[in-house]
């Protein structure tokens, strides 16, 4: 699609109502200055004051904080920007939420919360009066107060100004399946310089205008980041321009710094960005769209890092530079000059113009500020759990496979969970969606595309399969978008999964870790309303890449969910499809989690029918009497426990072979499905007594625990568990190549041989032909590394026996 | 810059040659498409037979293997360009690399290893005759082989085909100060949906052609990744060439299937590209240039995926489409058409004419390849430990901190390291460099400014510090770039460091991750060189993050570096400055290690003076008796261990504590620098003996350790110690804010006051008074709560009472 034509955007757009939004009147631009100045007010005195709030009194060194903290270098454009997107509110009743890439910009969108009330709605002590306005400026990055940037804290916000890069995936995720939105993304040019925002540019490729919302990227190049220039900011103006254009972008640009001219300009612009999203959404919506992908506005706004702030200071320009990002005055407390300095700056903003005697905002301020939900602070779409209706979830025991006896049938356990989740796309047809990079046929998820396509706004061809403009499946090669327009889509309250190969979890890890922070916090703020959880779906896993090896080896994510706090954090290993299916069953009715589900897609050993499954899950834990010889009147010589696939069936493995080889010795066989279980209830909330402890793994009997990840995991799960130290770990030890999968468990040192010899070695009673076992492991140890080193060239061969199933 | 001229181009390169280079004669295109087909020859065999290597007789189903693996599609692509670079160095005797994007078209680099005779000089038993090539099918994705992509194991690669997005980042990491070495990168498709690559297109804007060598993109779009197109294959080819060269390149684009054609074209275009870049690095080295950042070219070629296989199978569209991206064939033995495809597929080649009567490559094959280090599978650039020369390096103790007495004197720690960094930048004006994101001056290294700007080849204005064309210190706003630029400086020989946020090590710890395996693999093969270890330095830590707040205070990556194999994992946790020089000096020496330094920037107590840090990170662990009232003639009523700066406050603060106040309580206190001391010796190499683990921390009394990470890492490190259980571990556990230093260690219960009461709850002695003291923590802790809670608003007063100290 070519950009849209003015006639298009006439049809689509009452032409009065865009002329007016694109024209403000005098009085409009000096509503939109003023709550700008009110913007910047407060957000200089978050920087600055500790007294003194509204300038009642002259400035003086006590009313200075003693410890200057925030960032005022981009605030100004972010204030900018928010007071004019409020103003189209009014105009054209538009939902919007707002999103600030510059996040660490955090006053700025403090102060906007505050002056739309909603602030003070949410915390009622800081009330929008002269007390209020100053717990408002003492909280901000002080200890027990609210950090520097935009954070869980801020109302409106579903978007944490720490970590940056994400502006984009969260504002694209937020706007699918979300027809009403728009999503306003502010992007820094610092924060443009990181590899996932730059990478998430394409989220248009994947947008579909007739049945999602509209991200308007507004990228603010105000020049410098913490002490040196950007590069976008001193590209050539050109070269961006062809750069965003190259993205799919109609580049609408704002560049300057004089007054009004700016407000005017920023208007027009943004009016006629507004007009272009709803020409684009409008021609799609009345079967007037030719199907090719939208070219999308997008704003380019050029102006002075610190705008409006301090010009020079100690003979050094300051405003429009690097120095102005953080803050600009420095020695304010002993400095009289940088005091007198602050204060000009800050009554140049006329704050007895902005608040009234109590020090509320005064209807100047307020006059083009959006009411009620529609206010960006108070958007439901920022506290998405308000608008989260529960997926309709078919039974998941209608996937089941059939399991009459254990280890008899083989199935790709991903694949009943492909079939579940095509029913789920059925049921669910605007409020759950599958996001995978390029893998969800690899993964066995397949099934899913019986009823939706893939989503893709670019070129379609005959030879194309499953993939198109109405696909509603997210298939991008990249992790950070998958994992981050999941993370918007829950945020506002619409379910979804993500799954990925275990090894390459690791390159969206830190994003997993900001989420389950973000989760974590929120859990703490009584008015955040719990959102759909995070799944996280790893198979591929490190067991199972026999071709691809080393690389491909890696089930560290699990290490990773392991440091977050019990509130959050969920790791499930479901040994079969059965459990896989009451693990996600599980998971998609949960809120505000993350839940980690690992299990291979090769075809696999199924242990327990539907119903033991379903038993089996909900206690995340229990003995396998099937697969012991545990009579359990009493302790068992040894404790077999297991959590992940092919562990487990090397465990049942090796007590097969116990059983066959060592009558009289008494194995008892633990499979866990939730890792958490083995935490102490003090440490996580599924964590299981004490008592259950006993019961499954005794007080004082050797466990030999054969586990999916890094046996470190097992060691830090247990601690404090009686006698921990009697758990001997077999695990991923970062042994792989390309190999057999059972070679895999060998290099590993989990192989049914060495978890007999475990076994026996850390028996309290050696039984007779103990010996003659060990010494039978050792043989077929042996046999099979002769046979690996012999039968290198023949390597295919070796397959079948190495899986020694 | 704008593009280069004609004019400029002849004066730079001998007009004849290049004009011979960009148009082969009929011979040497002959030669051209004999390797080609050779290398498309060999990709096939490795992927399909298991015998019949040179098609002596008819295929029959015993000659396929049984399971079929690997990636045809893109391997033809990579082979033409392999051909097309390595006729470029025979005619120029450019020194070049080879890195593919498309890593799993690992057969093709495998092959063009083969045809240069590299393969054989590595691995013997691949010889260059009829039986090694059967051995070079048969080890190809099968156990005990090599996998199916461009892996550690492929001589010429400093790229792992694995996980994706990073070929970009390591061939400009490869070329800074290697003026002489061009670094062709070819990008795929699907790779370059990804956010890394993506953010890494920018390489240009820091590369200075006089003292930098020259990387060549080359796009490879063939249109299709595992099952569905690409972005940039279905975009607009005019809106790619906007992307392109707005990320400032100039684009060169070669398209189609026709032969001769492709090669006569390609030939043309590659030789252009050279051209320009030899006209851009002719006018910086010998004064020509303005110093604007050039325009350098960059190739998109065009071709069908799995171009040259078979078109059709079973009546579907098969090359040029997504079915060509793995095995095209998939039913060879059984089907006996398949059977006859593949014959008549692998026929077309006309292996008789590449591969004499023995199975070598013949003189027609060999006729452009390059020899002895110009071959790109045999260049030293690719095996950097060949070309590692040691830093010279100052003697750390230059720049020790005076330390007559522990604790009497406050540093920023980091400073002290600037410091040396910076006469190592001094020293070493073409073999070290500093990569961090923006961070430099922040994390307290800015003394290496004085001796280096930044590095940045966009423009620059009058109001920017410490920056220029010239500069070497290398800082972007990406993790991602840092990381991987270090990567490839050092794969190729050279040293540097990684200096980052501890929280926002995690945005990279997947490269982290598999930097550590291509190591671990690396020490496995006596071919590779050992390289300069991977230096990455955490500040800005989580105990230290006051104003930023929660999502700032995140030591994770020591929790994934833990999980790397002992021959290449290091974690150092210096308590002070000279500690810190000492491990720093330490790292810089060493070899092919991940070197993990954890230290804050910001002032902290210092301990130990220059001579006794250097002893007491050499042992890595050490009883600070100083600290305790332990006088070594039995053992203490308690061991407080610490690692960690401000932890290791907090435990000698607790010692001291229990000094004066618990008389006859006998404490220890040990501190430990080198994290993986703690492991046992078999699984660690710097794990302490049994013998020395007791005379620290005894075997029975309990040890309380206050830890700078997550205690989970701790709990996983001793186990297998005598009596593990005994440790205690306290450490973060997610309680983080925006709050004083102080506070932090009270919210993750690892203040003084909580180490005392720990000390006094696990001592087996209970001495007279320890129940006073235990009353005089909960005291002291409740009056720090009361302080924070009724002094909300008054924050700042409180900071440095609650800082404690």
């Amino acid at each position: 699609m070519t950009a849209v034509s003015d006639e298009q955007i006439r049809k689509a757009v009452d032409e009065e109502m865009l002329r007016r939004l694109a024209s403000p009147e005098d009085k409009e631009v000096e509503q939109l200055d003023a709550w700008w100045r009110a913007g910047n007010y407060l957000t200089i005195g978050q920087i600055y004051l500790q007294g003194n709030p509204l300038l009642r009194e002259p400035l003086a060194p006590q009313h200075i904080k003693p410890r200057l903290l925030g960032h005022w270098g981009t605030s100004p454009g972010l204030s900018l920007i928010y007071a004019h997107v409020s103003r189209l509110i009014r105009h054209t009743g538009q939902q919007a939420i707002y999103l600030a890439g510059p996040g660490h910009g955090g006053p700025a969108l403090v102060a906007a919360g505050y002056l739309e009330g909603t602030y003070s709605e949410i915390y009622p002590h800081v009330s929008q009066d002269e007390a209020g306005m100053l717990r408002l400026f003492r909280q901000f990055s002080s200890p027990g107060g609210i950090p520097s940037h935009v954070s869980v804290t801020t109302p409106g916000s579903i978007h944490e100004g720490g970590e940056l890069g994400y502006v984009l995936v969260h504002a694209f995720g937020a706007v699918m399946d979300n027809p009403d939105l728009l999503a306003v993304a502010v992007v820094g040019d610092g924060e443009a310089e990181t590899g996932p925002l730059e990478g998430s540019w394409k989220g248009v490729s994947f947008l579909n205008p007739e049945r999602d919302g509209a991200v308007l990227p507004i990228l603010h190049l105000n020049g410098a980041k913490i002490a040196g220039p950007t590069v976008l900011s001193r590209k050539d103006p050109a070269e961006v321009r062809r750069l965003l254009e190259g993205h799919g972008y109609e580049v609408l640009e704002v560049e300057g710094s004089d007054l009004p001219g700016m407000h005017h300009r920023f208007a027009a612009t943004l009016a006629g960005a507004w007009g272009r999203i709803r020409a684009i959404q409008h021609l799609a919506r009345t079967g007037g769209w030719d199907g090719s992908r939208p070219r999308w506005p997008l704003i380019v706004l050029r102006s002075p890092k610190g705008w409006t702030g301090p010009e020079q200071v100690d003979g050094v320009r300051m405003a429009g530079t690097w120095r102005s990002h953080q803050v600009p005055l420095s020695g304010v407390r002993d400095n009289p000059e940088h005091l007198a300095i602050l204060e000009s700056w800050l009554r140049s903003y006329r704050p007895e113009e902005l608040f009234d005697s109590t020090g509320a905002p005064t209807e100047l301020v307020r006059g083009l500020a959006p009411e009620g939900d529609l206010r960006m602070s108070a958007s439901l779409h920022a506290n998405g759990g308000l608008l989260t209706r529960d997926l309709v979830l078919p039974d998941f025991r209608d996937y089941a496979v059939e399991v009459p006896r254990p280890a008899r049938t083989r199935a790709e356990s991903t694949r009943r969970l492909g079939e579940l989740l095509r029913d789920v796309y059925r049921d669910n047809p605007d409020s759950f969606r599958l996001f995978c990079p390029d893998e969800t046929n690899s993964n066995r998820l397949g099934a899913v595309f019986e009823v939706s396509d893939r989503a893709f706004a670019e070129r379609v061809t005959a030879d194309d399969v499953a993939i198109s403009r109405d696909g509603r499946v997210m298939e991008v090669l990249s992790e950070h978008n998958c994992h981050g327009w999941l993370e918007g889509y829950t945020l506002t309250g619409r379910h979804g999964m993500f799954a990925t190969y275990e090894a390459f979890a690791m390159v969206s890890a830190s994003q997993t870790v900001q989420h389950g922070k973000w989760l974590q916090e929120a859990s703490r703020l009584p008015w955040r309303a719990k959102v759909p959880s995070l799944n996280v779906l790893l198979t591929s896993t490190a067991w199972r890449n026999d071709h691809n090896g080393f690389s491909h080896q890696g089930p560290g994510l699990i290490q990773v969910v392991l440091t977050q706090r019990g509130d959050v954090a969920r790791v499930y290993l479901p040994p079969d499809a059965n459990c896989l299916l009451s693990v996600a069953d599980h998971c998609l009715r949960s809120r505000s989690y993350i839940n980690l589900i690992v299990i291979d897609k090769q075809p696999q050993l199924q242990w327990l029918s539907i119903d033991q499954a379903a038993e089996h899950c909900a206690r995340g834990a229990g003995v396998w009497d099937w697969a012991g010889t545990d009579d359990g009147t009493s302790d068992p010589d040894i404790v077999l426990a297991c959590a992940g696939d092919v562990v487990t069936m090397e465990t049942v493995a090796a007590a097969q072979i116990l059983k066959e080889r060592l009558p009289g010795f008494k194995v008892r066989v633990v499979n866990v499905v939730d890792l958490m279980t083995l935490m102490r209830p003090k440490d996580h909330p599924h964590g299981m007594s004490g008592t259950l402890f006993t019961e499954l793994f005794t007080d004082t009997v050797d466990v030999v625990f054969a586990f999916h990840g890094y046996p470190g995991a097992i060691h830090q799960l247990v601690h404090g568990r009686p006698d921990a130290d009697r758990f001997r770990v077999r695990g991923f030890i970062e042994e792989g190549t390309t190999t057999t999968p059972f070679d895999m468990t060998v290099r590993n040192r989990a192989s049914r041989y060495h978890l007999v010899m475990d076994a026996i070695n850390n028996a309290k009673r050696l039984p007779r032909g103990a010996a003659d076992l060990m010494a039978w492991c050792e043989r077929k140890l042996a046999e099979h590394q002769a046979y690996v080193v012999e039968h290198l060239e023949d390597m295919p061969e070796v397959r079948d026996w190495a899986l020694g199933e």
